[in-house]
């Protein structure tokens, strides 16, 4: 078992990393909590596969518990199910120093989490990931979040979990379009902090060779993030960072309707968007000059099963981009490359969004052929 | 104008109080604050009187706002109005660095609160209390919150104002219950920290003369609450001495459904059981040995308009009191007085407190004569 220390001063914890986790958990979970009465979040697809285990080894371990489980899907993070999880902690009589265990993917995260965040003014919670993508990004930097009818995650707080458990046997399950959708966000860590790590990924033929070696990538991607986290808890400064290709990436999946566009489908297009955007004002170094970027960038998304085109117009972007968080007014904040491994925060106004963005749809980037 | 600093590190602030201040408030908020736009979250009811007024100064300020007005009524602090609110909030494309500006009572400060802490994770807000319970209570401490169906405050956050503005001559048009409500607030923080303040309190012979001190009073309760509050800013010790009258007057309420008793007379039946009830455990002075501390806290009660007795079932409180937050699993800790001035916690079992209960119940304590 790896174990990674996320130091955030009296808000820290551990995530422990390996395949079998899950029948462990409840030892694991009394490790850090005295209480012995919890609620479990389970996100239903992955509970109807793997529920009895973790009911078990909660059982063995003494924790007591109800489990209030959710559809799948981004459906499930909405305000009217937010109050339905409050009101049965709440009919559970769930007190101040119980504890809320998280089991499902993003959205099982980001709801559990804000419930916690939330509960009778904050309570413990423990996530056990069950995704790609939440094994690898939604376990460190405690951003929680519902949708609003107007916008994705525009409901939330900082709250960080008291313990991550991370079992990797649970990947074996997932549908190849989610597994694929995992890897954006490990392509993402790769672009924008590890250059060795992107050349890596490349020599990975298939997800079974991957599935091998996934204790460490979810590792070294946690670990990546967490030096950002640790640095900026608050997502004031080099944190933003993290959100490379989100906020195109973000409109996409809007604009989709959160059923066209899965989270890492949205992400890997937003990273092509971001980077021919960089080449396009002359900051991120162009594929002319014998410096692949973009194509090295599309050849790994395409190799791991991601989409690099899409038949939204770029042009309907715009509009959905000035209210991500990331914007201020008038300005829009930019995650943009200035090489494999190295990403800057770029400002620019909404107009010279706008005529850029216009460059981008008549040279067809990521709407057909180049 | 008087103004108190409330020191809470990074989330220190001011509050100003004196007659008047509304038609200041854009000037005051801009010393504070630089952003030009500001959504105001107002209660009806006042927004009728004085909403122009607040407009007038904003507009004068240079800051651009839309208005959301709620129900007057703790109605209004439901999951759903918060998230009318927040997509408001979203759809005006509100930023991060926009301000909330709450113009009401307790239900909107909150309610906005609640607003401000949540929308992108967390955003200013000013408060401009418009009732006596808020200008003496709600606007320090940093405690925000909405209802559930099941129990009242019990999804909420931590999340201090940026600036409080208090105008004590908008008291004026309160309704006689609405004043007598907020006063029950004055009384406890004269039960609990301050015996002088508390036979002061007893010398005033109408609503008239206390209009007259309004402003002095109204920082003296900040100020007493300000100590307990820098001391403990996540109430996890000597603040729950502010709940003095509250566990049981969650309870009245709830079982009420809002609607039989307002907060203040809950507040005011809580904190004489709760001098009942422990002069029954004999930690509180008795009336019968020359410290009529049960008499003087009735007659200053009735003095000032608020409920002594109720005909509701002593007995039906315990079940109500177990989900209160302050309630640790099988655990109830109630706040009692060693004297006038002096409180402390006490922690019983809930088979403790409902024998109790049921004695004060036998001797018609609060539900009818003695």
């Amino acid at each position: 078992m790896k174990t990674l220390h996320i130091n955030l001063q009296e808000h820290s914890y551990d995530i422990h990393i390996d395949g079998g986790l899950l029948d462990h958990a409840g030892a694991l979970i009394r490790q850090i909590h005295s209480g012995s009465q919890a609620i479990v979040l389970a996100d239903e697809t992955p509970w109807k596969l793997y529920g009895s285990r973790l009911e078990t080894s909660l059982t063995q371990a003494g924790i007591k518990h109800s489990v209030f489980t959710i559809p799948s899907g981004e459906s499930s993070k909405s305000m009217a199910v937010l109050e339905e999880l409050l009101d049965f902690m709440a009919v559970s009589k769930l007190t101040r120093s119980g504890l809320l265990i998280v089991f499902g993917g993003g959205v099982a995260g980001d709801l559990g989490g804000f419930a916690a965040a939330t509960y009778m003014r904050g309570i413990d919670f423990v996530q056990i990931p069950t995704t790609l993508l939440s094994q690898v990004d939604s376990s460190v930097g405690g951003k929680t979040a519902v949708n609003l009818p107007s916008g994705k995650n525009l409901v939330g707080a900082f709250h960080q979990p008291r313990l991550v458990i991370t079992d990797t046997e649970l990947l074996a399950t997932l549908s190849d379009r989610e597994f694929s959708g995992g890897m954006a966000e490990v392509i993402k860590y790769a672009a924008i902090f590890d250059r060795d790590f992107f050349d890596s990924l490349t020599e990975y033929q298939n997800r079974r060779e991957l599935m091998e070696e996934m204790p460490y990538i979810v590792y070294k991607c946690c670990d990546l993030k967490r030096i950002v986290v640790e640095e900026d808890e608050r997502d004031t400064g080099r944190r933003m960072l993290l959100n490379f290709g989100h906020t195109f990436g973000h409109a996409l999946e809007t604009i989709g309707q959160y059923q066209r566009y899965i989270h890492g489908e949205g992400v890997a297009l937003g990273m092509l968007l971001a980077v021919a955007f960089g080449q396009e004002l002359g900051l991120t170094p162009s594929d002319e000059i014998g410096h692949p970027l973009f194509t090295a960038l599309k050849d790994l998304l395409e190799a791991n099963g991601l989409p690099t085109s899409t038949d939204i117009p770029l042009m309907d972007l715009v509009e959905h981009m000035t209210i991500d968080k990331k914007a201020d007014g008038s300005k829009i904040r930019l995650v943009l490359l200035e090489d494999l491994g190295e990403a800057f925060v770029d400002t620019l106004t909404k107009d010279h969004l706008a005529a850029v963005m216009e460059t981008l749809a008549q040279r067809r980037i990521c709407g057909g052929d180049l």
